[in-house]
């Protein structure tokens, strides 16, 4: 996969903040935002969308996900996430299944500190990393697809 | 709430018809599409996107729900719903749910089938509903809110 | 469906009660408890398992019927379902429909008020529903089976 | 984390065998038994739950989290998964997000093939692998509780 030009970067990740101020965040009191590019060169914004029952709550990269897919955009260049932390923080285990779904093993994801740039730090303080990174030996749809064992009874 | 007028009820059901098109159903082979009517006049369309893990699946009218939600438009004024069964198909709870969370009681939610117009029927088929029928005594926002009794342990 | 003895109603209620102490609610403060009685008599307890990701949580309802239904017991009798709320909570939309899955139109769900027995109400603040009720119109296997139009590109 | 003794082992993983065979699997066709180990010795059998509304599904791997969670055991030594495919298959990220709840980064999770034990392979076939491994830099409680930059709208 091409890496991203620094122009791009950086506008995937202001995307990722204008995202976040759209956050329906009143349970967690939690903004997160993503930006996601398309193959195309597009930009998908989507922030956390919570529920009062908490299981219904889709998170910001979901949200991203689901926008770009029904509109048809399943090809992907690259994810920024930012939330009101710090810290780089990682998607949850839900949102990295769904971005595993659509997204290759090495698409570059962009993890931004809530303080980017942090002047100190290497690249701003952004972690790169990847779906192959963080959901390894993942399960996909080729898992349903390998042979299996006849089904008998015990 | 205001009815809708027969104009604007045909192009949410048209642009539902156009959302089914987008699904990503590679698991269940079953399509649906969502229009989501905003209170300033705007469509928001969602299909469903399902995942090799099936409980990362995203139905049409939460897709449709977290876009408009995530662009900061969470005031209401219809729901159009299609599948390609030829009966109106109703949402599933969790949709119902995060319906709940956004769109008032009496919202109308038309139920489209897949052969609309039906030429016999009765407004060529749609069964037209609210929240307040689908997700009666509902649990939301209000409920957590709501005075409890001091814990004590058994 | 056959009404509950009084005896059988109270034993349901009471371990709703015991489930909800060991409600996991880190992160809602609000506890959950149900107790799921099966046809054979055997009642299994459940209570809201939260996530620090809150799309990850599992409801009471929930649970209790996954206990269940991972065990092979999946026709059921009745449901009870008590929180720390003095009112009879209602269960959100995702319970319902994995309730609908399994249970009948009419069994027997009682939400229990949090001050149970309440002293001036009947059957002690007791709301006895179903899920005909709570979901009417539903979704579920069936809908999968009906007839479909074929499917042709826009 | 002390490592399990071989017998330990070789019961969570006939466990996760006999979970397998209560499956309600009716959408996928696709079985998956987990056996959890409680730190007190118990072993918990988890089994995939489907929902007609897919995103209603509820993985083995969960299932037995919330059924051990919510009888109050929260400490866990150690969990095995099988399905019905001749090669380890791995927790989806729901089920890694669930465990990582709970669970510490090196609790050992053993993925075991369906033709277990495979005369030619190592251990059986099996893989044997953490929550560290499966959820890398994950999102959990402490996350929440990270420094926040104020905030200010745009
Ligand atoms: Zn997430
Ligand atoms: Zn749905
Ligand atoms: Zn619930
Ligand atoms: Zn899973």
């Amino acid at each position: 996969m091409a890496a991203l030009s620094e122009e791009t970067r950086e506008a995937l990740i202001k995307a990722a903040f204008e995202a976040r101020e759209l956050a329906y965040n009143r349970y967690s009191n939690f903004r997160v935002g993503a930006a996601l590019l398309t193959s195309e060169g597009t930009i998908f914004k989507g922030a956390n969308i919570e529920n009062a029952s908490y299981g219904g709550t889709i998170c910001a990269e979901r949200t991203a996900i689901v926008k770009s897919a029904s509109e048809g955009k399943r090809s992907f260049a690259g994810l920024a996430i930012v939330s009101d932390v710090i810290s780089p923080i990682s998607p949850c285990g839900l949102c990295r299944q769904v971005i595993r779904e659509f997204c290759t093993q090495d698409m570059p994801i962009f993890l931004v500190p809530a303080d980017y740039p942090q002047a100190d730090a290497a690249k701003g303080g952004v972690k790169e990393t990847s779906i192959g990174e963080l959901l390894p030996d993942s399960f996909g749809p080729e898992q349903l697809e390998l042979p299996r064992m006849p089904i008998a009874r015990l």
